[in-house]
């Protein structure tokens, strides 16, 4: 049996501040018209995709802050892309700063959404971990200010599509083991996880070297560790002085890269991912049922930070 | 600041049916004394350090099952171990068959302990992921017990020792993020890991030419993610026909890995061990208070198995 599903993950180069929304959509709808070409149904774009990376600044007035964010998806200016999807019958991920209103009151998430071959909307993620601070902190190179910028979302789902079922994570979510967890207590098969990072890392520069190395490593546990497929797609290339890395690829459920980006621009990589390849894992070593203990997992839950024993005493 | 744990990952070859315990233990002794000479304080034994991996075969005789257990550790040909541990002031970790009684009724483990630099026991794991089967399968080139010969064990825990928070998990157990979890939860700074890996999986051979990459991968990780060094330790090599992986090695808080094994054999990998390394993920990436969201986690306890989502309607 095999549930094939042609996968392009479009890398996006640097986006600056300058660059209207008619632009970024005019790269986006290259990427579309490339990836039906070859014959996908699903591209995946980054995180964010319609603007810089803002999070790296701080700013305070909040029309221009507003000026990063979609009031509505599709808007006037995204339109397009949803139109070129149901014309080309192709679907998307794509991630974008979401301003909702809720009960009365603005909200902001850090979003993505999963469009099918029809242009239709079908399922919203809301960024679970955002990473950074909520404060401005002039010391650092540069601002990484998600947690002033957005408001966490507050669950992992899962929808059908694409023949499969998919799961949507941005970014930070893609280090932590709960994210591709929860996902697969529900059986996903494809987690699509769009990203911007910087390479550098003020509070830890120490790590900066390792950068490429612990993306490739969490995304390629996470789809081993689950049975499932994982596109992983990068903002990548110097945005407004800050060098992103890139890296983009496609991890089959055996946790092997299969596709990947090697410059730090525009660029597709592509696989002919077959949904069916997880259920080698899902059934034998990742059989859940058969071999998860929940009862030793409670402090999964319980607790948010560590708490360490307490020392001996002498 | 540095606090610096010299530690030996001491690899086994095969261990036979026919071997003595005696004669296993002189193999643990040069290495205890091999690692001694180094410098090392902490020796990291593989899991079902002194016998064969008996969970291979099917056995029904209660008197032929028995001989592969410990009653008591130390016991009259073990104790030497710990004798020796003391006089050269070098702690152990260590993995066994233990035969319990609790509550007047049989109860078997696959355990580990771990033994301070006085030859005390500090610690006592239990395994909690049993891998394989509970049934005499035929079928296959090889049995994999684990579910027949042993209970489960119920937590993961941590103990101070070694100048730091040490945490113990035995073989299958590594391929669990919830594993590293619970124990990155309590501080952990370095996890012991024996394994007794065979190269084939009879359920799913067309994953057998991955095990050392799976091996190594879901062990990076699991550091990486939670700031804390694993030594993971196999016993290696032809046992009684079964081809073991080795792969022993020593990992970093960065997910690197710092010492390794090249052989199938008996063999020590060494590596100083800064704790202190832990702290730069510990405090930044993954600093949980900061950055954890228990609240989006609540499936990891709530469900063992995987539970798909319901069909969209036609």
């Amino acid at each position: 049996m095999s549930r094939i599903v042609n996968v392009a993950a479009a890398q996006l180069g640097p986006i600056h501040r300058t660059d209207s929304r008619r632009a970024v959509v005019a790269r986006l709808l290259e990427h579309l018209r490339n990836a039906h070409a070859m014959g996908c149904q699903l591209v995946v774009f980054p995180e964010l995709a319609l603007t810089t990376f803002f999070p790296r600044w701080y700013v305070e007035d909040q029309a221009e802050m507003d000026a990063y964010y979609e009031a509505e998806m599709p808007g006037p200016e995204t339109r397009i892309l949803f139109e070129t999807a149901a014309q080309l019958r192709i679907g998307f991920y794509i991630g974008y700063a979401e301003l909702a209103v809720e009960n009365g009151v603005k909200r902001r998430y850090n979003t993505s959404i999963l469009v099918d071959q029809s242009g239709k909307i079908i399922g919203k993620y809301r960024k679970v971990h955002l990473p950074g601070h909520a404060q401005n902190e002039p010391w650092r190179a540069f601002q990484h200010l998600e947690k002033y910028y957005f408001e966490p979302g507050s669950s992992f789902d899962v929808w059908r599509g694409f023949d499969g079922i998919m799961g949507m994570a941005l970014c930070n979510d893609r280090r932590w083991s709960e994210t591709y967890r929860v996902m697969g207590l529900q059986g996903v098969e494809m987690i699509m996880m769009g990203y911007n990072t910087p390479v550098h890392n003020p509070p830890a520069p120490e790590h900066d070297d390792l950068s490429m190395f612990h993306n490739q490593l969490v995304m390629q546990a996470g789809a081993y560790q689950n049975g499932t497929w994982v596109v992983g797609v990068a903002k990548a290339g110097n945005e407004e002085g800050c060098e992103m890395i890139g890296g983009s690829c496609i991890i089959a459920p055996s946790g092997e890269i299969v596709a990947a980006c090697s410059t730090k621009g525009d660029e597709l990589a592509i696989a002919r991912c077959d949904l069916d390849l997880c259920r080698s894992y899902k059934t034998t070593t990742f059989n859940f049922e058969r071999h998860r203990r929940p009862e030793a997992y409670s402090l999964i839950t319980e607790r948010r930070g560590a708490i360490e024993p307490e020392a001996l005493p002498a």
